[in-house]
């Protein structure tokens, strides 16, 4: 580790070493101007000889641009928003751009406050993700802005959304294909849009197939295995759960084992996330729906880029979901 | 959204609407030069009016400084990452500092471009962290770096690291506090520091109230119900388990209450790493050991901050953990 100071060389210890100017050195290293080829060699080698990097700082500066986007995100656990942003900072590597982290911690002053920094650092565009999947105001700022999982309330914004109606009925359409004709659903917080959402799909989907009305509570493997025994008081008939949630659907196939109820023979499980650690520990494994929220980053970058350019694509861009299938609606 | 050209205000626009001219609005923003105070207030009040926020490349162009750090991660999945990464980020903002998202995806090709590519934007300092606590080559930059989690294999660097061999201490003399005496260890690969460091301190603290060899397997659920079946075999009489994670610890709790031995009653448990989705719907709730990850991160941000301004601590600096006391030792 050394500071910087001594260590950094210098275009003009380049061109020192080169035995030119300064002025030439330069042109050599952006292959501008009129020189001799073996000067130009000459350049290069003494650059490559004392690990010269140039200052990409020139180049944003002349160009008016940092290639730079900031991502503001609310979400510091961060289960959502962190393959969003890995998905994002994929895409953005891929041409060159940095991604700037700003977690708000759901605080609105650090909001505003990162977003003055932002703005004088003259980051090119910003991506804004949430936690939950409820609309949000937008933020004001003089560049272009792309909203990702939470859309902003203004239509006349960008933002990229998962399709959660879609994911939902694809869980009962995979249910009815396999023979399942009496359909409960167990899911999270009616006041949660996602749950609501996913909720209004299932009865939709199921039609005649679906048996009462979908139970709500927390999101938690706790609640699904006391929605269980509440399901199972009223319909000990059911042949399918469609659940809001991996966690809980995991809690769904803990408690119908522990009531002797076999998975998927008696009774097929779906989950929803594909949220490895549930899915995947669950006994049996999940059925369940995997958001592609690395693909919905990636997405999210390129419409940014696309705005920064000049181009934006304003409106909510629904993206759709994959359906897992494994052994809680197959069987092994 | 709108492209920045046109709405931007520049220092220009500024001064024409406070009729003064532009090196008299800088001096007046700036809080330089002799200027009337009813001047620089017009001025104030013309770049309230516009909206206009002062260019921070200038500052960092002339102090030589980015305000910017990078984070290089190998660790996609983030779970020890995320959390350092927070901590660093909350840290580097209090002080204006931006921080740079890089995830190397485990490719070192991605790791060299990356160093190239923060090089040339003059970041200030470089945080790398990985997935795994083994040491890892240092990476060969001319400006302050700082390790976290995985420490540098030069011991001039500076690295920060998590206590393992104290976390797991803990747990031992917790268990030993509450009366057991036959304790058992389980934890993951023999070819992971981690397991190694936790069982070699297990073993070391829990003196002759250990039982049998500490068992290696993978780091989940599943392993940690096989090991209570192997362990059981050998020793039914222990009366407590120490695990590795608390996925090990989750898999063991459920095991034993399949096989009606009451936790903690008959068998105390504890994990490692405090991961909430993992401790807290363990059955029962795990006593468990908080690495302090974020905690972490904001000490690796304030040395580099610290060798940034001429002042390195190399060498290796190892943070204690905490232990949390739940039901699977405390009863309820």
């Amino acid at each position: 580790m050394a500071s910087r100071g001594p260590s950094l060389p210098r275009i003009t210890d380049v061109a020192a070493l080169a035995g030119v100017s300064t002025s030439t050195a330069s042109k050599a290293l952006n292959d501008t101007g009129q020189l001799r080829p073996e000067t130009r060699e000459r350049v290069r080698r003494a650059a490559e000889q004392l690990g010269f990097t140039p200052d990409s700082r020139g180049r944003a500066l002349s160009s008016g641009r940092s290639f730079t986007v900031g991502l503001i995100t609310t979400d510091s656990s961060g289960r959502f928003s962190i393959p969003i942003m890995l998905g994002a900072e994929d895409a953005l590597s891929a041409g060159e751009m940095a991604l700037v982290l700003c977690d708000t911690r759901d605080d609105p002053l650090r909001e505003s406050h990162y977003l003055k920094s932002l703005v004088s650092r003259r980051v090119d565009g910003i991506i804004v993700t949430g936690r939950r999947t409820e609309p949000r105001p937008p933020i004001d700022v003089p560049i272009p802005v792309v909203y990702a999982f939470s859309a902003s309330t203004n239509p006349e914004d960008t933002s990229v959304m998962v399709d959660d109606h879609g994911g939902a009925s694809s869980t009962v359409q995979h249910l009815l294909a396999l023979g399942r004709r009496r359909i409960a659903h167990i899911s999270g917080p009616s006041t949660h849009r996602s749950a609501l959402t996913r909720a209004a799909a299932t009865v939709e989907t199921a039609g005649d197939a679906l048996v009462g009305e979908p139970l709500h509570g927390e999101w938690s493997e706790r609640w699904g295995r006391h929605a269980v025994d509440v399901l199972l008081r009223t319909a000990p008939d059911v042949d399918a759960i469609s659940c809001g949630s991996d966690q809980i659907a995991r809690g769904v196939c803990d408690r119908l084992r522990e009531l002797g109820r076999a998975v998927p023979e008696d009774i097929a499980v779906t989950g929803y996330d594909n949220w490895s650690v549930m899915a995947l520990a669950s006994r049996p494994p999940l059925t369940t729906v995997d958001l592609e929220l690395e693909q919905l980053g990636r997405r999210t970058a390129h419409l940014l880029l696309d705005a920064i350019s000049g181009t934006p694509a304003p409106g909510v861009h629904s993206l759709p979901t994959r359906l897992i299938p494994r052994e809680s609606t197959l069987g092994t």
